[in-house]
């Protein structure tokens, strides 16, 4: 028998905890024959669900007890200090003994980040982690970081982000020279602020194949591998997305329901904007990466159904078959030869 | 005979110049019997555009000579040092000297902004001209600022912002008491940074309408009357917008046209992608405002076409018309009683 790919999933986190988990898990076993998933939360409640689900690959799945549950509000650092048998916690321990090569939670991102930095410990050379999520775009896709896990990032921070993208878009796209850019603001008064020249300037000395700023209409371009930016930045991008995204389909949505006409255009367009809606689906680009810990945790969206969360599954079992950790440690240790060990 | 509202137009500024201005301003003069529009820029070239559009509003029309423009990539210090005979700055002139009560320019923004707060000065209290736009939402539109004039904005600054914007919802949209929000970051590890905090609890003690933090996927609701944020977070989220809508309106398109049985259904549906298109469209948001100057400065979008154009002229008609600057003016004074002037 091959060996598999294992992976723990925090069956109580997110909007919907175990009612999406279950499923999800259920969905990649059957996609997957390389991967082994542990079910992590309350051992009877997924029994439950499991006997209502049924799968049909019993052998590739566990469970794992966890008492507790991190609140999606939990400030992270209460949840680090009084949840040590949460479903988050526990899953990312069975990561840190080994007996998990991944970990995949849609619960709250800051007590993940804590939990994760705090277990799992970061990589040397690397102040802080980084939420990192694949961006669809015209020409192909891009990974952009930092997503909101760092404020006031410093140009080093930046320049950390580089070199774990680029790392990550080489393990991921196989991409031998994955080009990177800064997300700056272009044609405006006053270009960029203080930390962004000045990752610019550490950028240029260093051996990415850097390409220098853009702007955030080129996000969506697809044309660069790596988008460099602070979590401030990139979490309003991201999310002021999702916002349009949504506004855009539900504009679209009326526009075929205004008359009668339209409504029977609607049915005859049906399968080419059903077709349109999927090539767009965010859930295909659910499941972000926790950069620059030593042990790979896939962050969820919270709200994510299975599909989605079936898609985050996926992500884990990519960077596990990759080794992505352990590239970014070989990479870091190469780039900053002058890294501290946390 | 009634008073017309008097603006000028740098017919020269942006990446068309005259061939997007003349037909901009023409049109206007149609869609509005109140207004009286100057085009500035090099005379002989406009006389000869208009003797080839023809225009029935003449007496409407007049025309100044500036000898000058500025390029779209010229350093804003260099512009106002080096062009004093600019088309942008004799339009911004035009407004100092009362001979028009406002001007729009699709030219350099960095230079309008320069310009705008030398020649016009800041309004006392506001340290900073900040760019203003109108936001399209499922409910309604929403003003957000500053898009790129600031960056590393202070608490002071936002807090300023909000003013401003509070009181451009109040004279523009008729409300008695806008409603006013601060962009930041919500369920990620750290909220915001420290400036957003500060802000924060400023706008807490203020008399504005202020409801709190949003995130980037409530700036489309439309539920909100004020956005406010950093110069840096607002252009990033503003052009990645861009970016996105663009490549939805590709997907879109090519999706019906993949087939032959697609592109009959494209067909048969065009009428309602056509309107949802035009609801979509962004020219009918064009035109930003340079708040915070004692006078009216509004930039269009640099490839901004005739259509959209006028629309910033329509803008600028409506913050004459409204008196924006004498009531944001008015109000600074009011609610920041320690301002001072510049």
């Amino acid at each position: 028998m091959n060996t598999l790919y294992r992976i723990a999933l925090d069956a109580m986190g997110g909007d919907h905890g175990l009612e999406v988990v279950v499923p999800a898990a259920l969905m990649a076993l059957e996609l997957y024959s390389d991967i082994s998933l542990t079910l992590v939360g309350d051992e009877e409640q997924i029994k439950r669900l499991l006997d209502k689900h049924k799968t049909s690959n019993p052998e590739r799945l566990q469970i794992q007890q966890a008492s507790q549950v991190v609140g999606m509000d939990e400030a992270p650092a209460a949840a680090l200090k009084n949840k040590k048998d949460s479903s988050m916690r526990v899953a990312i321990n069975l990561v840190k003994a080994g007996e998990v090569e991944a970990a995949v939670s849609a619960g709250n991102t800051g007590a993940l980040m804590a939990t994760g930095r705090f277990v799992l410990k970061m990589l040397p050379g690397i102040d802080r982690p980084a939420i990192c999520s694949t961006m669809p775009g015209v020409k192909g896709h891009s990974h952009m970081l930092d997503l909101g896990a760092n404020v006031d990032s410093s140009a080093d921070h930046l320049h950390q982000f580089a070199l774990m993208g680029s790392e990550l878009s080489k393990a991921i796209d196989e991409k031998d020279n994955p080009s990177v850019a800064l997300l700056n603001i272009g044609a405006e008064a006053i270009k960029g602020n203080e930390q962004v020249k000045a990752a610019d300037r550490l950028l240029k000395a260093s051996a990415l194949n850097y390409i220098g700023y853009i702007e955030g209409n080129d996000i969506y371009s697809g044309d660069i591998d790596v988008i460099v930016c602070d979590g401030f930045v990139g979490n309003v991008a991201l999310k002021t997305s999702e916002g349009l995204a949504e506004m855009i389909s539900g504009k679209l949505k009326s526009s075929f329901s205004r008359s009668w006409l339209s409504r029977l255009t609607g049915l005859i367009a049906l399968p080419t904007l059903r077709s349109f809606r999927q090539e767009m689906d965010p859930r295909r680009y659910n499941g972000a990466s926790l950069l620059g810990l030593q042990g790979i945790a896939i962050k969820s969206h919270g709200g994510a159904d299975s599909l989605a969360f079936a898609n985050a599954i996926s992500i884990a079992r990519t960077e596990v078959i990759k080794k992505v950790p352990q590239r970014i440690d070989k990479q870091i240790a190469a780039l900053l030869p002058q890294r501290k060990t946390e």
